[in-house]
Order: C-alpha cells, then structure tokens, then sequence
C-alpha cells in the first residue's frame, strides 16, 4: 500500500504524520455529489456499483483523504433481514412496519451477505481495484444498538420511546432482536473483509442515548458479539455519539479503535481509555461552518490534545453536514495533513 | 412550611426522607390537564393565571409530590424581549424571525418581568397562596444557551447549525446576545423569588451539545452571570441535558444543586463534583414507559447510587413523556417517597 497511515494509526504503531478522512465524506456538501444524486434516489446510488464507486472515490479525488469509505447506507442489511424500508436523504429512513413483537423477530432472517447485497461487495472489489492500494479501503456497517433503534421505532426518534418501551417491557424480546442483528452485521462485516475492506467501522448513532448501565445490558453485548465474529484480521473501528458517559464500556468492545463526538476532548478520552486502543476525532462538524481559520484551529487543537503519540485519526466528531463549503472541507484536510 | 424537604435537600442538610418531584409534572401525561388543555392553546394557558395554578396544582394533588414548579414556559421572556413566538406543544416553539447579526441582536430589550410578563407572578402568588406552605414552590427560567439557541436556530434543531455557526463565525455578537439573555434571565428569576418561588431551576435543554471547551466559553459565563445576580436567597438548581461531559463545569456555576440526565449515575456525579453541591435525578424517563416493577426498581437503584447521603432530589433525568401511564407516574413518586 502506498499510504497505509490510517492502518497504521489503527494499530497504534508509528506514523510520519496523522492520517485523516471524514466520516459522510462522501456526500451532500460535494457539488460533484449532488450531481449525480440530481437524477437518482439515494437508495438506488447505493445499489449502483459504477456511481457508488464514482461518489466514493469523490473525497479521495477533490481533498486528498487518507482513506475511502465506501459508499453505502446502514439500513442495506435491514432490508436484506426482511423489513421493508423507504431511504430519503432529506426526511431519513422510514421502516413502515416496525418491530415490536417476538413475532415480529421470527420473521426476519439472518440473510446471506453475499447473495442479498451482491452490489455492496461488487463496490467494494472495484473500489480496491481503482484505488490499486493509493490508500485503505474502509468498510462499514451500523451497530446493533442503532439499527435496532431504526427498526423498532420505525425511523428515527426523539425520545426512543418505543425503543426503550420495548427493551424495559419485554427486553427477552429485545435481546432476541439484537442476536439476530449481530449475527446478520458479523457475516455483512466478514463478506466486506472478504470483498477488499482494509479497516472496518461499526456506527452507532444512538447507543449514547443509553444510560451506562443500559448500554452494558442491551447494546455492548451485541457490538462484541459482531466484533468476536469479525476477528481482529483488519482494524475494528467504533463509534458511538454521544459516548462521553460510555468510554470506559466502549473499550471492552474489542475495538483496536474509538471514535468519539466532539464533546469529551480526545486528552480526557485517553486518559479515560488508557493506551489501549487508539482513537479517532473529533472536531465539532460545526466547526466547519464557520471562517477557515477556525477550521485550521480546531484541528491543530485537536492534534495537540491528541498528544501525538501513535493512535489518533483525524476525524470529525459525527457526519460531515450539507452546508459545509467544500473549501473548508479540504482546510480540515490540508491542516491534518500538515499542509496548511 | 409544612414539608420543606426540597429546601433542606438543596442545601445538603440532613432530611428523614428523600424528596421527590419530576420535570414537566404539569403536562400532558395527566388526564385533568390534558382536559383543560382541550379548549385552549398552550400560550394561554401559560397567561390564563386560574388556569395556569389549577394545572400546576393537579401533581401535587394526584401524586403528592414534594414540590410544585409553576406551569410557564421557557420562552415567555424571550417574547417579552421583542421577538415573536409561536408556541405549540406538538411541533415545538417556532420564532420566524431568527436572530442572526448585531442588528437583530440591538433590536432586543432587557424587559422589566413585572411589566411585561405579570401573568407570571400573579401565577406564583396566587400557588403560594393555595399551597399555604404545604410544600416549596419552584420557580423556573432558562438558561442562556437554550434560549439563544431557540432565538438564533429560529426553533427545535437537530444539529444546531445555525447556533454553532453565529458562535464560531461572529462570536462578540453570540456573547453579546447571551449577555442581554443572562440579565433578562436574572431579572426574571428576581422577580419570580420576590414573587413567592422558594426553590429556582434553569433549564438549559442544549447545551450538552457544546464540547466541554465550548461550554467553558460560550454558556457557563452566562449561566454564572444569572446565578450571580440572582443570589443565594433560595436554593438554585442548574439542569443540563446531555451533560456528561460537563459535571466539573456545571459545578463552577453557583447552582446549589446540579440536575442532570439519566445517562451519567449518582455515585459517578457525586464522585465527579465531591460534596460541594446537592445532585437532583436521574431515571430515564422512558423507565416510566415500562412495567411497574420496573419503574419501582428504578427509583431504588437511583436512591441507592445517590448514596443515602443528604443531598439528593430524586426526579427524571429529563422531563415526563406525554405517553407515561399515570399510575408509573404515581409509582415513581411512591417508591421515591418510600410509600411502595
């Protein structure tokens, strides 16, 4: 590989510089995203191996990544389990009949990756191909907390209500839920190793909404039950937001790698964590809503409370948003990159 | 006063029992109020002094909570500052005209409470009156951040986009909001104590979206601002959403008491601040969702964290839902005061 700084970092062995990408790198605040999007539906770009690649590659091309992250959607597999689910960008995912039965458990399968989702790895096989090892292909898949949280409360949610009412009412029938989707993202994350992917990141959007004690009964569980499957033959990523009260836990996941929101400072983190795995963040997505310089602050902020010890990957602390201007976009790279 | 256990648990004296109230007591999840709310609109109701007591009255009668908080809404100063608020309790508050330059920011008064917002008071004098100190009445206003997010966002937000990008922007003309907020807040809160409140919480519903640094900068200055010129005549309780990452800060406010989520427990909180403030919480909400015995077992592994120590008011870590069966409701306030 011509750049494996990110593999590297991941493994908290030596590296000349920090490696930095960004997490919906490839998205809505690119002009040559919206581009294409402009004549298709979000799902079918994800199902479209030429222009998923083409959206992957986007990042790589305009600002100089470190790594590229195929592009995709979380709920893929949700769909492949059996439930019905409608993906629009703007109003996000909608799952018309949500789980909320054992029955409803037993009528999802746990679905063979390879046979259901052929697009997801022919993307990715074109993608190690394109990339001919200029840097690491990253692969990815939502924790069981979250898609769980998707599939209960049939979209996304305020208040969890009917998450939370399930898990505290009839939590065999919740637990029985996440065994199956662990299972289902343990054979999504294997087939994408198989299929190219150099590193691989668990997302989990709403495990923060937990409390401590919830997380260790209801959601760590399921994302080691994924992790213990997967091995340890790429780095594990995991990221939760809203994880300041959950770090400690978040270790124990078997991640070589923590990736956390920009509320806990990333010198807390590691004091918190330990030397024990390496961690990647965290600027404020925000943050790049504001003057250039700002941008360029942040990083260099972050990068000094990362300590420059191995074991830091620039990132934000969530999702790219959509007004982001693409030139501070690529400041946010240039600067991690040491050339700004 | 005949049960003045809230007052005394603010102020970590020694107490036979544990007090217990909960955030939005007055609201929907009750029967009586939502029969009262069937013929009139929300804002209305906050300026409808007979009507306004009557349903801040219902908890106090339906479950016998230690407390009564006034039914209003954090918003009614933000009006009496010139800008005008639509307030519906389903879709949220809406503020067409967003604040978002020096401009708009100088068109803002510092109104006097008395003035223009009498309502409030007459609302507070006539429940001193009727409760004839039967138990403390709490007074409530909120914090700075969340109102500047509410007038700058122009409503609810997801990301907090517009917020965060006036404070990395434009930062003199964010502080210089916050501080025309902070004395509006404070003369308010004075004004509400002279008034009859015995017991004053801030309400700051987003600031756990801020990282720590950001807190320490751009909300904490304007909380202690308040709390300053407030005073310490009666105990003052500072609750922040999401605020994991922020207890040592919100310890440096002035609060006598911090308020927080579910998500960090009591044993870690006191932990984190020492034995300097009292600490009221922290059920999940959505606990009050599940079976009985479940909420029950909550509010004793809550007192348990807390540490029988003196110095805690047992609430919800955030407010009731509007769904919460009145009887896990009445369970709560039983099992907190030891009746069940």
């Amino acid at each position: 590989m011509k750049n494996d700084l990110l593999v590297r970092a991941c493994r908290r062995q030596p590296v000349e510089r920090t490696p930095v990408w960004m997490m919906r790198q490839a998205g809505r605040y690119l002009p040559e995203y919206r581009a294409i999007r402009a004549d298709i539906p979000f799902l079918t770009l994800c199902k479209t191996v030429e222009l998923a690649v083409e959206v992957s590659l986007q990042p790589y091309r305009i600002l100089g990544v470190d790594g590229v992250i195929m592009f995709s959607d979380i709920l893929i597999p949700v769909e492949a389990m059996g439930m019905h689910v409608e993906l629009t960008e703007k109003i996000g995912p909608q799952l018309p009949q949500p789980i909320r039965t054992q029955a409803d458990v037993d009528r999802l399968g746990i679905p063979d990756p390879v046979e259901t989702m052929p697009f997801v790895f022919d993307i990715l096989r074109t993608l190690r191909r394109e990339l001919d090892g200029a840097v690491p292909l990253i692969g990815f898949a939502g924790a069981p907390l979250t898609l769980g949280a998707y599939m209960i409360e049939g979209g996304g949610s305020k208040n969890y209500m009917a998450l939370k009412g399930l898990m505290y009412r009839d939590p065999q029938v919740f637990h029985n839920l996440m065994e199956k989707v662990a299972d289902t993202q343990a054979l999504y994350l294997k087939a994408q190793i198989e299929a190219g992917a150099q590193v691989v990141q668990l997302f989990d959007s709403w495990a923060g909404e937990l409390s401590a004690r919830d997380y260790a009964e209801f959601a760590l569980p399921y994302t080691q039950r994924v992790f213990d499957q997967v091995g340890d033959t790429v780095p594990r990523i995991l990221y939760v937001n809203g994880s300041s009260h959950l770090l400690e836990l978040m270790e124990q996941s078997g991640a070589e790698v923590l990736s956390i929101d920009w509320c806990t400072d990333l010198a807390e983190a590691r004091r918190r964590t330990g030397n024990r795995v390496a961690l990647q963040g965290n600027v404020d997505p925000c943050r790049l809503l504001g003057p250039r310089a700002g941008v360029v602050k942040a990083v260099q902020d972050t990068l000094t409370l990362a300590g420059g010890e191995p074991g830091h990957i620039l990132n934000l602390g969530h999702g790219i948003l959509p007004p982001t201007p693409v030139e501070n976009a690529k400041a946010f790279v240039a600067a991690g990159q040491g050339r700004e």
